[in-house]
């Protein structure tokens, strides 16, 4: 049985500039947790071989499992492997069937290898590969009298897949069972400190659950999660504190599942057999732009206009001219004739609206931050306003929040 | 004369949880960089004794300066003044001096001190006093061997008046003199792998300057480093390196200044009096979103068209239906088009086009990654074809990336 704490190391002298963050241990640190697993120390080291060996030396006398991040590419500043086998004691291994598959990759991109990717293809001796679809560096397992250290690619892209499916099952394994569950939250049309005000009555009587609450400018998410000795334990603790938080939270939670607020109405509209199409001016593509990350959102969404200039309000979507004049291109009468321009012209189902002003100068008159949604579809136009706080990312960022859950309670 | 290199060790379990990030390094991290002191690793501990006076003491043998944040509070979590004292092997003093301080605080804000308060008024032997006009946790400074170490509060709105009123100048008597200048370069159009291969001959054989390459995709940032005595000798160093880099790299450098890709096409169109539009299908709106992410960009950016479906990119851009059929909406003549399109249907100057295929799924046929993007203006129309790497969110990121380079170089 491995001992459930853990040290996770960071490598990268980019990781100790004053810009950058490390935000893999994060995740890690969530993941570890979730498995019992206590994270006793946090470090960020350069790419300095003699001091990273050092650490890992460190860290597997002290804790049963050693996570290190990034250090895998091909470069000379590239140290971890090195690192890592000096701490055990072992020699590099070249694997020529990584190398192989690594040459493969670059291939299908019609790309050639270049020479120092055959760094990436030495092994920790004894150590085993943890393969990664998503990039060059395959990552590493090694176990050595009941410690485990886990080489693991820098990219959170790369990261975050391989250790779910490649670490979190090696480690169930290794450690003493224990059953958590979780309950999860996606909110929109409240702030955090709204949500908080209202559920942390219910939530804060709890150590276990464990609730957690991330923010991120008009999407909130309640993380809950249990742990318990059987099954029947963690629904019985989730039935007391999850029935009152669904029930003051209302048909302000949009998501159980983790799916983002576009994928909800990305299922809706597939589910009602409608389309949608948008009209952007203060949001420039951003709606677009989140409504077609979802695989498959051709089902659904057939575009829209980018209708930046005044001009093109009147040209493509049919916004009158002297209504522009009179009521400013930020108002509710543009966003509505917007969002009908759109409907008619795409003959789409749903089309969604947005303008305002983004700062930070205000070109239209009206205050930073001030916003219009409108929203045509079968039934009555509507639009709403809102006065959003902050920079010019972050009324956007609202703006697009909000305009996607107007559509989500229209089509429900 | 103290060694250039420190340790950043912040204190405090609350730094290992999965939502709380420390920032207080990163602020330390550029203050100490400007006085050249270089940053060797950054390490967070929880609130446990033994731990944290393995890692002083850890430190203490491999680096000038120790700086440790938190842990000076009154509670019995509070144990970094406990354990530093054990790692420097002194004892801890009662101070009543500090003590009083500490009341008097508590008496002008109407409140009287807690009993455990009076832990704060507990001196390492031979420590100086850093005071701390915004809380009750005065800091330490305590030198030994050439070494130091600095204790200061967790709260940012403590630290950092302290690290900057009373620590930088202590530091600034014990560090040799030294200039320190910086060089930037912004580089589209290249992976980093092909950029080291090109580079680093250039720049690995200096480790002064140093030399920092960031990678996003589509998008890489050198950042090199000169430390010297004089304002001379950097300028000298930079011409010997700078100068070949620059001829390596030509014209895919877009920045000098770090400027984002966006901004520099934004100016050059300002410039040069030219407009923009767009006719995204694979970005969705991501381009539009990029281009009018910077402020003023209206000046220069009319809007555009999300045609993500068939049929809006005949009945929005008048691409031949015929045209789509027959070489699919992930091709060359299709991106021309839209391009075309975009251009006379908005009277701009240029219009860009994006058309590809995201994946996971192929709808069109094209392989996944497959993009295809088209520029429109003055002179004669172009089109370029790649096939880029990685996951749906990368294929567009590098797509909309290419696309403004694209612009860029046409433009300039």
């Amino acid at each position: 049985m491995l001992a459930a704490d853990a040290e996770i190391i960071a490598v990268g002298s980019e990781l100790l500039t004053h810009q950058r963050i490390d935000t893999n241990s994060l995740y890690l640190t969530e993941q570890l947790n979730a498995l019992g697993v206590e994270v006793r120390r946090k470090l960020i080291v350069g790419d300095d071989r003699a001091l990273l060996t050092a650490a890992v030396n460190h860290a597997l006398a002290h804790v049963g499992i050693v996570v290190l991040t990034g250090g895998l590419g091909p470069t000379e500043d590239d140290i971890t492997r090195d690192a890592v086998a000096a701490a055990f004691g072992r020699s590099l291994v070249f694997r020529q069937d990584i190398c192989d598959q690594i040459e493969d990759r670059f291939r299908r991109f019609n790309r050639k290898m270049a020479e120092i990717n055959r760094r990436q293809a030495y092994l920790v001796e004894g150590a085993d590969l943890l393969p990664n679809p998503r990039g060059t560096a395959p990552g590493q397992w090694i176990e050595q009298d009941g410690r485990v250290a886990m080489l693991l690619p820098g990219p959170p892209g790369e990261l975050k897949p391989m250790f779910a499916s490649e670490c979190v099952p090696r480690l169930e394994q290794r450690l003493p069972p224990q059953v958590i569950r979780t309950r999860f939250y996606g909110v929109a049309g409240m702030t955090e400190s709204e949500l908080d005000q209202l559920i942390s009555p219910v939530y804060s009587k709890y150590t276990n659950p464990a609730t957690t609450i991330l923010a991120a400018p008009g999407d909130i998410q309640v993380h809950l999660r249990a742990r318990c000795a059987t099954l029947e334990e963690t629904e019985r603790l989730f039935s007391e504190v999850c029935g009152p938080i669904e029930e003051l939270l209302g048909d302000r939670i949009y998501s159980r599942e983790g799916e983002t607020l576009e994928t909800v109405v990305g299922n809706l509209l597939r589910e009602r057999g409608g389309t949608l199409s948008v009209a952007e001016s203060l949001t420039g593509g951003l709606l677009g732009e989140r409504i077609t990350l979802v695989p498959g959102s051709s089902d659904y969404f057939v575009g829209g206009f980018i209708a930046y200039s005044d001009r093109l309000k009147t040209e493509l979507l049919g916004v009158d001219a002297s209504l522009i004049e009179r009521r400013s291109a930020v108002s509710e009468e543009v966003a509505l004739a917007m969002a009908e321009g759109a409907r008619s012209r795409t003959r789409s189902t749903y089309a969604v609206s947005v303008t305002g002003e983004a700062g930070p100068v205000s070109a239209s008159g009206a205050p930073p931050g001030r916003v219009y949604i409108g929203l045509a579809g079968p039934g009555p136009s509507e639009t709403r306003h809102f006065q959003f706080p902050g920079d010019r990312t972050r009324v956007r960022t609202l703006a697009a929040q909000t305009a996607l859950d107007f559509l989500r309670r229209r089509i429900r």
